[in-house]
């Protein structure tokens, strides 16, 4: 109730004209820069490389010694510098590797290793302690024996082309390769098609000599190199699969394992590109077609066979505890408002890129915020540092703090602003578009370590050099970089898709490669040589971050803006109509020439490759009632725009009013199929895992061809908008007739 | 003379409408239509089958015992036959391979083999008798050593990339992958940009175990296989290196051979990838762009070094006697007027595939036309088979043929028909476009013989389904099917591009893979197991070619159409419009990201990358004078195909105004830089080699950025294409004021 009795406040130096940092006056403008530069002076990178050789000495997955000892050593150092530090637990289910096997059966025999190699260069990786050998994290128990089919990246497109080629997975273990898609869309699509089990291994044409020199010559993967990682179905709910939508606090109301809906139908076992080389080479049956060639010297098959597998998979169903540090600085005039800054913590072995260098940012960060209250300047709201752990097997640590605390964060949470493993080269920002304008000024307000220009004007030549010709012409006539919608894959989702808070997610990338990934080479070695020698982009990954958090903390009024918002929202709204366009007239041409007989006429007599199955007509979609309401919002944003600009009325209200907009976004039914996921522009793909669909019930229904789905969830995509137009009237009044 | 004294006559059945074959009337086209059936019963497969077997027992390349032989055999069927037979003999220069030495000295030791396996299940690969070892021929001699750099495929766009690496293939040698462009190409501009030496290999992503499955369990290049063949810089002239412009008789005048400027300027020598791999993997430095990279299970480096080879090739310069074989069936009413049908018979090795496939077609064509010609169904024009020896060291045989019957040809060549090593699959037509539509008849007449449709239907089929967005809508919207301009790469070229006489080229592909092209593995086993098993596509060319020819020996009047030339003209004028637009556009945007600093901004700074060099704009030419003579050849043509859709009137004198029409289409003086090169339509790109370059003064001046060529180039098209509208006045005011 203190929301309520907070009084308007006047600002007291002018208007929050464009010139101003976004949310400050003039004088609190020249104020917060002042702070900004004493910040990024406490930003300390030798620190880091402290912070990062000690928490990277150990294999430090959640449930593991390593993991409990570098919570308890970030909580030590939050608390040491001031903050009110605790260390959250949830009880949570994770299944540990007991039995592991692939095993060529036929027609010749091989033992897969299943073990990545010890290098003499890198003594990281001959500290083996606590090693989690490669496994997939919710592949349920299984042991089956089966003929292989390749099924390319697993993807839905990839069984389109396999049913040309009359080939069926039913009864068969699908061997996939990892990329194009989150890994556990693989198994889960390979289940749906009938598969027994599932293999996924890193081609070398992806990720390893076919890409570039291989560790310790250079980043690529070692040919034992296996990228471990989750298969929980995540587009279903993240977190911990016993406890949707509740946190998993010791007493709460648990799932039977076996009706937990986010473990896998089938067994998945992950393998090096050495082991996955005998078992493809004695596949059979039509060479795979040009574009799913992969770089081992071998022509690839399909299959099925003769290639024969037998796999085994069995884990011990621990219950564990995930350990997340929680470390608070109350604010010094809105302590109920609270800005949420967090990177995860637990790694999959050794995880000096993922996660441990955002963490040593954040920490390098918060540190510095610290010194600064220290030294009489604390922020006027509440800052909120979180080190999650259990990021790795679903986001787990961080979904069940955010389930767990749903009602206070509904009410404080202002952003959520997250990090995670972070390399080096140009600055990527996703989020929220409320909050596009300001992550421009902030990106505009760093420069780059190695070169003497701004994080934006970099990114800036990135797009126009390297962007499609969208994204070059957007980088030319517009003045704010478009940030990028967010999917899924890191802390943000449980703050951003179910609870509707505004959430950032920021990292360097572009210029190292990725190919210590989940493997026992993400290593100290590997990082400070290969990805960001020196932590220079580790520390302007904190100048950026920090700057980040402390604008929202100090703002006078916050920095939301619904322009771009709406500017992006249009361009969803076009891709999709050209999304079905597109598929329209792909589908009538198609279904004209299987019908005429063009398939059959021009595909080669010799092979099996037959012509596609002819398919619906895609209807044509009244889009009306969504761009009616876009144009509505986008009135709505110009107007609530003119008056912010002119007027330099606060408030708590207003404050209030902005913050919680990004919840009218949210529908309490959640997504068609997925309820957990109450986000109606951003969601993560149902069968692409990471990857962002914006509108996503319109976009999936499109895409998956439910066409009778699609006008009702364009009127529920208009009735979101239509929510966020009405708070942004009722903001326009509160702003402009108070300031009269 | 005989021309002048050839009273005009009327036509007896009607008039020549579209129902009829294009060029007869409706009684002799009912008359041809038998005759076609007759003929087609004549085409005996195993007969082919048997010349097969018999010409690819032994290696058989020009200058070898068994390549004389296979002369004979040719010679004494075509004389069993009742053809007037005459072996036409050329004294030419010839390099065969004397040492050949390929050696990594540096950092590690490696020698390359230069060898292809004998394989015991392929017979001919052990029969080695008169084997020609792998070599390019027309490589200088020279022995060098020096430090590799990888340079793709060695194409102009490729050395621009390695330009911005900084990388100068001064002093080293380059090694490129076959593939993308002539091979003589590649050596050409390695030369040019003062490499001293170069390796050709061919890489497994694009012909090896990376395409397919490899000999002997699949059609694909056995990793010892290597690719033979020619790097004459055949752009400049094709034939007899010493005899440009002269048939190469016994007392020609001859150049001195050190100054033939055909012969490369550096050494040069072809690999296999089983010998590329030790190279390419000692090889340091950057790592390739992606799009560089081959299927070699090793990171590919641009170096240069630290790789160092020393490579010797030495050969024996003979001068050796290329046999064509010239038939003649004298026509019975026309026997100055000459339909020329021609396929090579020299190979490199075996050669069953390239050029025998072809060979065996043309042969039962030749027993088919003789047998009708022995029934009393004589072609009413004289027919010239020709079985061209030395085509693969650079199209020797027919060049010296044509440019020693270069007078005669001019007076009497109607046409000239040419098929090379063919395959199965789709019908592939090349050839002037005056000839399009009769083509497209010959293509609908024909079925194919897998499927119960035409050719041409096939073919359509294939259009639309894999065809660009263009081609799809011609295929689906035009009723002829373009045929595809001709650049070079077989004995076409100097008919069509040295002396102005309409041509075709004619062969089967698209389903079977290539992978035996010019090695020791080109085999009957090879060719009746992967490429066409029962020769049933091979019977099929028999019948496509033999009605090609039959139809222009027989026609009342020659089925040349100008509509065809007119459509295809006004299509190359468009594509040379967008490439100038597209040069516009990028040159300015470039230099502009140039100018300020958006590539520098981009790049990163851990690599040597750097940006483009700027490059001058690129001015807006003036196309109007090519289009304004397009204009009016449009209209001339659509007069011309009136009159003679409505006239029966015919001539010999018209006739010879309709074959000499595509002499109008060239100039005596050649293109710019290479006078050989007389057509002004149609060339091989001078760094493309055999890619066709239409209207190539135009189109290569604006590729190569020498604008102040372009203009001139315009003006010399526009003429050459009103020379054609003059002609085709003069034919319809022949045409039309005779039929009054």
């Amino acid at each position: 109730m203190r929301l309520l009795v907070l009084a308007l406040f006047a600002v007291s130096g002018g208007t929050y004209a464009d010139s101003n940092i976004l949310g400050f006056d003039a004088d609190s403008s020249a104020a917060q820069k002042t702070l900004e530069a004493e910040f990024d002076g406490l930003i300390d990178a030798e620190k880091m490389d402290e912070w990062l050789r000690v928490m990277s000495t150990l294999p430090h997955h959640v449930g593991s010694p390593a993991s409990k000892k570098n919570a308890e050593y970030i909580a030590e150092l939050l608390t040491s510098w001031g903050y009110d530090t605790e260390i959250a637990a949830y009880e949570i289910l994770l299944p540990m590797p007991k039995t592991r096997e692939v095993e060529l059966v036929a027609p010749t025999k091989f033992t897969a290793s299943l073990t990545e190699d010890s290098l003499s260069e890198d003594p990281s990786t001959e500290r083996r302690e606590g090693l989690l050998p490669p496994y997939n994290a919710f592949s349920r128990d299984g042991e089956v024996e089966a003929e292989l089919v390749f099924v390319n990246y697993g993807m839905p497109a990839d069984y389109e082309v396999l049913e040309r080629y009359g080939i069926d997975v039913t009864g068969k273990i699908a061997i996939a390769k990892y990329g194009r898609s989150w890994r556990g869309i693989k198994p889960k699509l390979a289940g749906e098609k009938g598969a027994i089990g599932t293999i996924i291994y890193s081609d070398p044409i992806d990720d390893g000599y076919g890409a570039g020199d291989v560790y310790p010559n250079g980043p690529f993967k070692h040919e034992s190199g296996v990228q471990r990682g989750s298969v929980m179905d995540m587009p279903t709910y993240p977190g911990d699969v016993l406890t949707p939508g509740r946190g998993a606090t010791e007493g709460a109301r648990r799932l039977k394992r076996e009706n937990a809906p986010t473990i896998t139908k089938i067994p998945v076992l992950p393998i090096s590109y050495r082991d996955a080389l005998p078992l493809l080479r004695a596949m059979g049956g039509e060479v795979v077609p040009p574009e799913w060639r992969g770089g081992l010297p071998i022509t690839y098959h399909l299959g099925p066979g003769p290639a024969r597998v037998r796999m085994k998979a069995e884990f011990h169903w621990n219950m564990v505890t995930a350990y997340n540090v929680i470390a608070r600085l109350e604010g010094s005039q809105y302590p109920d408002e609270w800005v949420i800054r967090g990177n995860h913590h637990d790694g999959w072995n050794h995880g000096a890129s993922d996660p441990l260098s955002g963490q040593i940012a954040m920490l390098a960060e918060a540190r510095a915020v610290a010194e600064l209250a220290r030294s009489g300047k604390r922020p006027t709201r509440t800052i909120i540092y979180a080190a999650w752990d259990a990021e790795e097997p679903g986001l787990i640590g961080s979904t069940e703090w955010v389930e767990h605390h749903a009602d206070e964060l509904n009410e404080h949470a202002i952003a959520y602003i997250n990090t995670d493993g972070s390399s080096r080269g140009f600055l990527g920002i996703g989020g929220s578009h409320v909050l596009e304008q300001y992550l421009n000024e902030v990106a505009d307000d760093v420069s780059d370590p190695r070169m003497d220009i701004s994080l934006k004007e970099r990114r800036r030549a990135f797009l126009e050099i390297n962007g499609d010709p969208k994204m070059r012409s957007d980088a030319k006539s517009r003045d704010d970089l478009r940030i990028s919608p967010l999917g899924s894959g890191s802390d943000y989702t449980p703050f951003l898709q179910h609870m509707g808070i505004a959430s950032v997610n920021l990292g360097f990338g572009g210029e190292a490669a990725d190919g210590s990934y989940h493997t026992l080479y993400d290593t100290y070695e590997h990082f400070t040589k290969f990805k960001d020698p020196g932590l220079v982009y580790g520390a302007t990954l904190a100048k950026v971050a920090g700057r980040a958090t402390l604008r929202l903390a100090n703002a006078q009024r916050l920095p939301f803006d619904f322009r771009g918002l709406a500017d992006n929202v249009v361009l969803y709204v076009s891709e999709i109509e050209e999304l079905a366009d597109t598929m329209r007239t792909q589908t009538e041409r198609e279904n004209e020439m299987i019908e005429k007989g063009s398939y059959a006429a021009a595909l080669n007599p010799y092979k099996s490759f037959g012509p596609p199955t002819m398919k619906s007509p895609v209807p044509h979609f009244s889009f009306a009632p969504l761009k009616n309401a876009l144009n509505r919002m986008h009135s709505a944003a110009a107007e609530f725009h003119a008056a912010v600009t002119t007027s330099n009325v606060s408030s708590a209200e207003i404050n209030n009013l902005l913050y919680t907009s990004e919840r009218l976004l949210t529908r309490d039914e959640g997504l068609d199929g997925r309820p957990w996921y109450k986000h109606h522009i951003y969601a993560p793909g149902f069968y692409t895992g990471y990857g962002v669909k914006t509108i996503p019930g319109v976009r999936e229904s499109i895409e998956q061809r439910e066409y009778e789905k699609v006008g009702t969830q364009i009127e529920i995509a208009a009735e979101v908008l239509d929510a966020v137009t009405e708070r942004l009237e009722i903001l326009t009044r509160k702003v402009s007739g108070e300031s009269q």
